[in-house]
């Protein structure tokens, strides 16, 4: 997909001519992949703000090779100390100002940077810019997203049968795990969470020996990567008939977390969403019992932009692919979370309010308490 | 093991002393759980100076019970930004020179700390003091190391059956990380590298779904995690009796890593170790086709202090694990790469030179060409 690549870096280097730059040095290795295709640890790409510059992507030598046969239509340099070396040829060829993802990029490099021979005469910070581009996909994204979510679903529903007492946290981790590979993953997008019984109440429990246990609700946070991009899924299941505050705070986890994915329409503010959901939490007094935010966007990152939480700033737009994912959490207790990736579609305004909303649900494994 | 954190702990505050500030704010990962034992994506310590004073530990809701399980000497803070938060609050102490990790913190949030109302008055880089104390093992990380490199020893050895004319890189992957999985490890210690034929000149090559074919040289680069540790081998393997170049290329990296291993020896600069083993590849004509270092400290990250490569800085000592790990890659023919994890021990002074060196090996799977 080149042209792809090519046509992402145009976008781009619109963006580093607006913010006032010769060129930028792009360091965040999601990003790099973005725009290149290349997925390496130690890869960085120079980005001219002119349109008619051809971007240079550095690597070292263990994946020249690899860059090679992928970046036909970039310029290639082979370093070790790949920014220093895109610095430098910056400031070469006159582009004295250069810009750099300060998000990204530590203190530590950006004073080797500053403090080059040859290099740049300005650092400038350019913001999450490339980051903002990503957030909207284009459909072969999208396509790639379905894809994670689907095995991710397959997997999910084949290792139900697996959900036995006496079974514990971490066998049924690498079950699913292995069913998602076994189904085309290239690997797991997260660590795998199996919280059960009590663990339920820690968000984000890694799973230990603890053996199921009749009557216990168990959460299962789990997504596949698949081509560089991250599916998250989360089900609470009973193990036995659910005692009644386990089916109280299931069904209202489960009420809230329509309520998020209706109000995840083209347009809607993220804090809005967060408070379509967490409103009806704390209606039913469990406000203090869901710490953590109602979502984030998925990519080529498993958290990536935008951040759904109060307070959180921005809008949802069309061909954004966010999670829901709405949780109570009682100490001592046990826990119910319940997420859904979705891809959020033009169509239906904020204001139809009371629409179905126009999401596209890609994670589409029941959200009825099952009862096993 | 708490006692083992509060030691580390008072270590590094006499660090945090010795650089001069009043408080460190420590926000590495690995070092966060190198002093506190918690492995979350969201947490960081602030350490005062003074040894009297107790740490503090901040995290978020989805961390938080499980922070409070591990760490019961230590002050907890649960916030969602956890910087700002450990930043004020030694500013409220009176910690007016706060340290940070230059490496880690990345320009935009070093910027949101200095701007910060009510926050520290300077803000101080000190370097990487953690990494410098986590660079020699106690007997128990050794230990964790020694059974991560266990497991994958015995995980390349219930594999090497399937390595077969037809069975593909990818296939052989999934079965070694899953042999490792089904011995006890937590996890990967990073994604495993298949590289058959061709593929074996690419160093860092993603196994794909090229069969292997009878003649192949077939590169093997695996680790398990166990607790945190990060084991490292790398095996190459030939599929039917090798030809000439091939057997040539293997006894010639042997020998060379060998030599690397030899020279491992407390007190050796991390430059003469490289030399070691560059030297006796150069002299064979292939200097040009070994870009890589050879090797790197292994602990809570697969990649650690110190870098052994050519011009590098600083010396090996007493319990410093690190890899050795030479390799000939030959473009468009195929390459050979060994690598073992060792742990320098002391005894055998760099001066006894033509000794066999004092380095325990931890990763014993023949380092003899295996032709399957």
């Amino acid at each position: 997909m080149p042209e792809i690549h090519a046509a992402r870096r145009a976008a781009a280097q619109q963006q580093v001519a607006a913010a006032g730059a010769d060129a930028a040095l792009i360091t965040s290795r999601p990003n790099v992949r973005y725009l290149t295709g290349l997925a390496s640890s130690n890869a960085a790409v120079l980005l001219p703000a002119a349109g008619d510059q051809v971007a240079v992507l550095a690597t070292d030598s263990r994946y020249a090779e690899t860059a090679a046969g992928i970046c036909q239509d970039i310029e290639l340099v082979t370093e070790r100390m790949i920014e220093p070396a895109l610095a430098t040829l910056a400031a070469s060829r006159g582009w004295l100002t250069l810009g750099f993802e300060p998000h990204e990029m530590t203190v530590e490099r950006h004073d080797l940077l500053a403090g080059l021979d040859g290099g740049p005469a300005v650092l400038l910070p350019l913001g999450r810019v490339i980051e903002q581009l990503r957030m909207v996909k284009d459909e072969t994204e999208i396509g790639l997203l379905m894809r994670a979510c689907a095995i991710t679903c397959e997997a999910f529903d084949s290792v139900l049968g697996q959900v036995t007492a006496g079974r514990t946290e971490r066998e049924l981790a690498i079950a699913i795990e292995r069913a998602m590979t076994d189904r085309g993953a290239d690997g797991l997008a997260f660590d795998t969470i199996v919280a059960s019984g009590p663990n339920g109440a820690i968000p984000h429990h890694s799973p230990g020996h603890r053996a199921f246990e009749p009557g216990d609700l168990i959460t299962i946070d789990c997504g596949a990567r698949y081509a560089g991009y991250h599916a998250d899924m989360t089900r609470t299941v009973a193990l036995g008939e659910p005692a009644g505050w386990q089916r109280e705070i299931y069904d209202l986890v489960s009420a809230a977390q329509r309520a998020g994915v209706q109000a995840a329409t083209d347009g809607a503010e993220v804090a809005d969403v967060d408070a379509a959901a967490r409103d009806m939490i704390e209606e039913a007094g469990h406000g203090g019992h869901f710490g953590h935010g109602l979502g984030h966007g998925v990519g080529l990152e498993v958290h990536e932009a935008p951040a759904i939480g109060a307070g959180r700033p921005g809008r949802l737009a069309d061909r954004v692919p966010v999670t829901v994912e709405p949780g109570v959490y009682l100490p001592g207790k046990g826990g119910v979370r319940i997420e859904d990736t979705l891809v959020v579609r033009a169509g239906s305004g904020a204001a139809e309010a009371g629409s179905t909303g126009s999401a596209q649900i890609l994670t589409t494994v029941t959200r009825d308490l099952l009862v096993l």
